[in-house]
């Protein structure tokens, strides 16, 4: 039978009636705040269905998910976007803890940016239970919160040893999460890592996965990741836990950009073949290809020793780093054994070291890989070097034109799965961001409520451009969409609230060519320039002040330039050629994550060519608190730049708590508090050069969790006499 | 004319072509974001209206507001509900900086609930410049964010010895604040308090003004505050800056609510006569009378020296405490000088000391006071004992019967203005909240979902009772009414999301007779059992646990019972016969407010007859940071209690940062971490009495900006030899 339902009534007593063989189908509309539950036996020969009147045209919004239970079900051509599930998942293969789905795909799906609103609130888009399902031809892209977009769970002996197929997904953009919980996918939990898998894992599209260290993260054994493209994502496919995966033919495209990783191998029995990567950026842990040292007999939870790995004809190209013994440290002190790392191709991207030894490496057999480019640390020097020429195949992938390198290397059938070819066809793959500046101009006259004005006919991508002189904002500027706003020279803009902008969902600013002045602003603890509102904010975004004057920002305490307040999230935080004078407060504040869970507020806080002077508190203040390891930021740089009369004795110049990548070069300090530094945790980069300091004092850096020295690299710094270097 | 308007357009126009003697009649119904500007000027003889069709049938919602500008403007009828003011104030008596209102009256206004999302986001209510401008008969009740509810503005010459009348208003309920900037009226502000603002303060209503400790802030000189009520209201009637204040005729019935005050006096040639008081529970400060002593020289912003204070014919009556001299110290060395203290009437409430005197106050003279009953300073001795009844008159208020006493304390013909008189006849004046389990009972049977069914049918006020047995909840329960979950003996609630309950605005909960069991919680960091919404909380709520249960909370870090998070404010949690056992992270997790502005997260915490084994962190975890002194708590009580393996020796069982009542009482406590309790500003009363523990370590109590010895009161505690106390 045939039933096509128009209500969740209706929906509910099909749901109710259906049998073998029968279909469920939505009517074309939206069904706000539904939680369809489908729980039925259908029969190989024989399945029920649960399908779109049109594909693409049943929208599930609101509170809403989908929880399947019994056999033979098929659910397909459903769009869940403007909402968020109110459970723990959004689509889960299992109805209750003891009716789990069997033998049921789930395909042509959309989820589309149906994230929980507090960024910190954790949920799975999709918990795979049961045995035998495929979930397929999907599109996932967008989330925001914490938790895996899609977890295959092992948590019962009916969930094990599974047999799915995850295939032609398209794992679209996941955001930087700033904190534990973004991996993409991710394959049983330590707590089962004993037990084997059996999924397949084939033929995805992952396209800017950042959400953090680990897109994958297999933690079970058995399981086949194979044929899959990574492209232009941050972090790496990890083999957590887990013995006796097989991981070939996928290609990873870093375009070079930051943190793009491979492949990270642990565990024993692991086969990594015939995977091509180039442009990979990623080192560490998220290098190209990563084989980490173990803790001999390792806890269930901790890094099991690498035996018997396959490391065969893999492509690695302009990469930055290969780590092999990666992480040996007292407790990881076992290295690889019994493994082999054979016909690999090899090229660097650069002038670092490309291949990286961190331990003993006698365990690994190499033989037959040949190096185009790049430093190899001395136990490998007999890495057979080999100058040949690349061409590009009709795949799109690098082959060596020397016909004796035939066999080095990805071969040459390997053929990458087409962005195309995943997700719903019906469904359209997002380009990128609206861009500042893409929209139109409007100009703005001086005086009292003028700049409100003309932002009711502004939207997305638009710029406001202001005449020269006085303004008068009388509201906070609510920010959720890309703003520009420009100023001639001597446009003056004074603000009479607590804050001139708010970001709120949406929201991206640049300033460029103005004077702020706080003048006007009330005599309230606390005020900013700009701040994040109070409600969590899902999407990430960017706020940049280039040529800005910011002045008068005293007529009270902790009066602030940019805040950013919890559950909040900027890609990045960018001051250039700007002049900040006569403030109460913190110039870049964000230290609103205090709990120590590892989260934070700005993933690059970038702050060139400009000027500090008489600041009451830091240039900035950046917290990451807490002994996690999952993320790669925050990034801070400060150079080109000049501080006077910053902080003072109590008052560092410049806090940065946690933060793992520090640049601070060629700044002249002086008059000012310390500039103070904290290491946290993992290999925090911190690099101090070229700086003119007044004070012996001027630099603190302290380590946390670490016992060495501080592990800070200065160099050609001019402080006085008896500082503390 | 009269403009019927039904339309912002229709509005606009009219705005623009009124002239003297013209009316804007806006039509019933429901005008959303409405930003009303009107500027014109009328005449004595023919001013312009801007009214209501029907008085309170038309509603001002969303993001509205009112600014007038010109002269002889009268407006009237208006209602502001659902919503709040996109701008720093919702009425506005001028237009712009440069166009103010004069000669201008806004009578039977209401403003219900009209508040800014983010209770620390700052704005008035009223807003009023310009001269001989009147509002009355108005309503401003429900104001939970920062900033005054009404404010006269000394800003300009403009707005200077300004004439202004405010009378016959209903100011009700204004919540407990937690944070400064919860005043009900200002006159002026500390910039402008030598001149003169001659504004009549009269026959107004406050009832459970509660935001802070001022009620009323006179700063500037020459207005009369006469004839007005104030009822359950906590906080004073403060004169802080300016001179020749006339207060009289006033009446404060204190009900005998914590922190109920009455006139604090400051400055010079003050008049406080012919004024009220009973049942007023408030001391330090907000005494039924304060008069403080000085700075010498005081700059504008301190405390300048009391002269000429004529304190005459007051009634004060069973009352906590009158404090002459008050806050004497190094600073405010300046005692009262050339002052009358005469024909006062005054009886205690109680055993402590009624009438404190903290400096020389041979500057005061004393003259035909009697004195009814308590407890006096010694250097008061003289004063006048009496034996009389009282009875109550007609004006319900007290008078001795003693014919003799005739012209001592107030005159028998006050009259305080009777709420009835007061805000715009045709809006209801609420009565108290709905209460916990004043709605009907809702029958649950134990399963996987029948909690999330049964909450489907509740509302507000409604109890659910659950039968004996186990129950899972795989949502989150979102809060926004009063619920009561009570149990049958052996109901036991596990949850599967990171919180099972979530309060939101409006929401309140109880449980009672419950075990919650954290066991199917996810695994991640900083699960809760309660927890607030990460969205700004409105309104005060209220958390109450009685014979509640609460175990394995151990899935991973932090996992705590109640945590409390930014910009929402508990009146109380409450926890009483209830046992806690096996919990990673904190029971009463209330230190969100981490940016020391004097903010913090719960009023009252109150913990007796309750057991805590095994708990990873502290008991109760409760910061109020800075220096500001505007709040009367956070209160903390912990009483009849035991307390073993409770956080440890980095992790105290007790964390009390900026606490102003604390009182723990016996209590056991083995195994555990330190108390900790820092004090912070003001004058905390700490009373530690009767507990046993077996520590020597187990109490550390801090003073963080006072130089003395810690001011915690220790007695009749049982600690081992050596210990600290
Ligand atoms: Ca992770
Ligand atoms: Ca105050």
């Amino acid at each position: 039978e045939r039933y096509l339902v128009k209500t969740q009534a209706e929906y509910f007593a099909a749901a109710e009636a259906v049998k073998a063989g029968d279909s469920i189908v939505l009517a074309d509309g939206v069904w706000d705040d539904f939680e369809i539950v489908l729980s039925a036996k259908g029969t190989v020969n024989a399945p029920i269905h649960l399908t779109a009147q049109t594909p693409g045209a049943v929208k599930i919004t609101g509170q809403s998910n989908l929880r399947i239970g019994g056999e033979f079900i098929v659910v397909k051509g459903l769009v869940f976007t403007d909402g968020f599930s109110p459970t723990g998942e959004v689509i889960s293969f299992r109805r209750s803890k003891t009716d789990l789905a069997n033998n049921s795909r789930v395909t042509e799906i959309v989820i589309d940016g149906f994230s929980k609103p507090d960024r910190y609130e954790t949920d799975y888009w999709v918990g795979m239970y049961g045995k035998n399902n495929r979930f397929d031809h999907s599109f996932l892209a967008g989330k925001t919160n914490k938790g895996v977009t899609f977890a295959v769970r092992l948590d019962s002996p009916e969930s094990q040893e599974n047999g799915h197929r995850i295939d032609h997904n398209y794992f679209g953009h996941r955001p930087v999460l700033g904190s534990n919980g973004g991996e993409t996918l991710r394959v049983g939990t330590s707590k089962y890592s004993m037990f084997n898998s059996n999924t397949v894992i084939a033929n995805n599209y992952f396209e800017r996965t950042d959400g953090e260290v680990e897109i994958i993260s297999i933690k079970a054994g058995a399981n086949i990741v194979r044929g899959n493209v990574f492209d232009a994502s941050r972090g790496a496919l990890t083999l957590r836990h887990g013995d006796g995966n097989i991981i070939e033919r996928n290609v990873f495209f870093g375009r070079g950009k930051d943190h793009t990783g491979g492949i990270r191998v642990i565990n024993g029995d692991q086969t990594v073949r015939d995977n091509y990567m180039e442009g990979l950026r990623g080192n560490g842990f998220s290098s190209a290809l990563t084989v980490m040292n173990g803790v001999p007999n390792s806890p269930v939870n901790r890094y099991v020793q690498v035996s018997n790995a396959r490391i065969d004809r893999n492509t690695i190209l302009d990469s930055r780093r290969i780590t092999l013994g990666a992480g040996a440290d007292e407790e990881r002190s076992a290295p690889p054994v019994d493994s082999t790392f054979s016909r690999n191709l090899l090229s660097s991207s650069g002038a670092g070291t490309f291949i990286e030894v961190d331990a003993d490496i006698s365990g690994i057999e190499f033989s037959d890989n040949r190096l185009l480019s790049g430093k190899v640390h001395s136990a490998l020097a007999a890495l057979m070097p080999v100058n040949t020429e690349l061409a590009r195949a009709d795949n799109g992938l690098l082959y060596p034109v020397d016909p004796e390198l035939f066999d080095v290397g990805v071969p040459r059938d390997l053929d990458p799965v087409s962005r195309e070819a995943t997700g719903p066809a019906w469904y359209p793959k997002p380009d990128g961001q609206t861009a500042f500046g893409s929209g139109k101009v409007i100009a703005v006259a001086p005086g009292e409520g003028t700049i409100e004005a003309a932002l009711k006919r502004a939207t997305s991508g638009d710029t406001l451009h202001l005449a020269a002189g006085d303004y008068i904002v009388n509201k906070t500027i609510f920010l959720d969409f890309p703003l520009t706003i420009s100023g001639a020279n001597g446009a003056v803009v004074n603000f009479a609230r607590p804050s001139l902008f708010e970001m709120a969902e949406g929201g991206s600013l640049r300033l460029h060519n103005l004077t702020i002045s706080g003048r006007d602003a009330p005599d309230n603890v606390g005020n900013s320039v700009v701040r994040t509102t109070s409600s969590p904010i899902r999407g990430n975004f960017v706020i940049e002040l280039d040529q800005v004057a910011v002045t008068d920002l005293t007529v009270n305490r902790n009066f602030d330039v940019i805040v950013i307040g919890k559950s909040a999230f900027a890609d990045a935080v960018t001051i250039k050629n700007s002049a900040f004078n006569d403030v109460t407060g913190v110039v870049v504040k964000a230290n609103a994550e205090t709990e120590d869970y590892g989260q934070y507020g700005i993933e690059y806080t970038t702050i060139t060519g400009s000027a500090f002077s008489n600041i009451g508190k830091s240039i900035a203040n950046i917290y990451r608190g807490g002994r996690d390891e999952s993320t790669f930021g925050p990034h801070f740089t400060l150079s080109s730049s000049s501080l006077s009369g910053v902080g003072g004795k109590d008052a560092p110049a410049l806090v940065l708590h946690g933060a793992q990548i520090t640049e601070i070069d060629q700044n002249s300090i002086a008059a000012s508090g310390p500039i103070k530094i904290v290491h946290t945790v993992g290999a925090p980069s911190t690099v101090i050069s070229n700086n003119v300091l007044d004070s012996a004092d001027g630099i603190v850096v302290e380590e946390l969790n670490y016992s060495g020295d501080p592990r800070a690299v200065m160099r050609g710094n001019i402080i006085p006499k008896g500082a503390k270097q």
